[in-house]
């Protein structure tokens, strides 16, 4: 009978152009099932909780495969480290139950999207973050925030290829906090549509800027349309932060 | 009259060719002059106090460039931030006397070399240092690294292709100390000879392991052979940390 093996994963996604298998690219995906392959011998089927798009990081992204092969946990992670690029890491490898899908079992995901408030650029913190150095009123911010969460339709916030066949998602929670020189946005859904959080968070930070009052994002919320939300913001800070079952 | 303008650059030198110009290869520095000549309007020359090898980083790389443009060092700083790739930073950028010159005006140069000592990976650290989970002996090492210490022949630790004239150098200090999950080597001399100070900790990285005892690394210092020293480790784990005048 096969074994169904589930991964944490923690990623920087710089370099890939995303989780999800696309042909003529590189994704994190691709990379992972491919040195699966090689240590397990048969070619895998590798179900992933979250897509991430290109550029966009994870610190604790859940997949899952089902192999025959009796590798021991310990000693497939072992292998997967020692072969995948540093850029991608197994965290952890557990097995699970026949029908765990680390896609539909999901009950929630957290992103967080980091920006760095240093008025003194940095090389490192850049890749994990985006450099925003300009006034921002974060008890605005929050208020704004506030609007989104609960069940809502998301067009206004949604990329215009996204193909999800419905636009209606459920936010759980959104917090902004200040950690030392970062700012920190976390959002938990159960599911989000393409670009969601860079949007949503782009146009809170327009908030914060004094460009939109707080509710106005109920206003553009209800508007369903893209083009009166704020910019779909850099990639680089945001990160698929846990998968919660 | 010329103005000479003194940088103070941090960069992570992942994806570059060392500082050094080169034909054929992207390093730091040309990537560094090129941006200088598209914002001061004619070709510069820029002095590096320290060259790095591939893939190693800076925390406080010092050079320097003459230009008659009279651009105020706010705006040609803020101007070069914008240009530049994210992974090179300008930190500070200072007008100096026209006789400066940032490799033969530097007093000393400090190198930092960081060992990562968590059992758990992770993609963001393993790219600015070298994650090595064995058992390390800190006082063998710290013992050891005594040794290196003075004016010697580095031959034992220098690259086969250096073309250093000479292969005398001056230790001022070395140190070893555990940084939460950092191991930190930190090195001061007026001069290194190439892949020096990676060959010095590789070496004392084996007496942390018991392979050498401490005072092996005198007789590995006098033998001035390469061969009985240990390995070139990686370039990831290195930073020019300082160039103090």
């Amino acid at each position: 009978m096969p074994h169904n093996i589930r991964f944490t994963l923690q990623y920087d996604g710089t370099d890939y152009h995303g989780w999800q298998f696309q042909p003529n690219v590189i994704t994190i995906q691709e990379v992972v099932q491919e040195t699966l392959r090689r240590v397990v011998g048969h070619p895998v089927q590798l179900v992933g909780a979250g897509r991430t798009d290109a550029g966009v990081h994870a610190w604790g992204q859940v997949a899952n495969f089902h192999t025959g092969n009796p590798i021991p946990p310990e000693k497939l992670k072992k292998a997967m480290n020692a072969l995948l690029p540093r850029a991608i890491r197994v965290l952890a490898l557990d097995p699970v139950a026949p029908d765990f899908n680390s896609l539909g079992a999901a009950k929630s995901k957290t992103y967080r999207y980091f920006v760095f408030r240093r008025q003194e650029p940095s090389p490192w913190i850049f890749r994990y973050s985006w450099h925003l150095v300009c006034k921002l009123d974060v008890p605005a911010m929050t208020e704004a925030a506030q609007f989104l969460v609960g069940r809502h339709d998301f067009s206004a916030f949604r990329a215009s290829d996204c193909n999800a066949k419905t636009s209606v998602r459920s936010l759980e929670n959104f917090r902004i906090r200040i950690k030392e020189n970062l700012l920190v946005f976390e959002v938990t859904a159960g599911g989000f549509l393409k670009y969601m959080v860079r949007n949503m968070v782009g146009t809170l930070i327009e908030v914060g800027k004094g460009r939109f009052r707080p509710e106005q994002v109920k206003t553009i919320l209800e508007s369903r349309d893209r083009k009166k939300a704020g910019p779909n913001i850099p990639a680089r800070g945001l990160f698929l932060w846990r998968v919660d079952y």
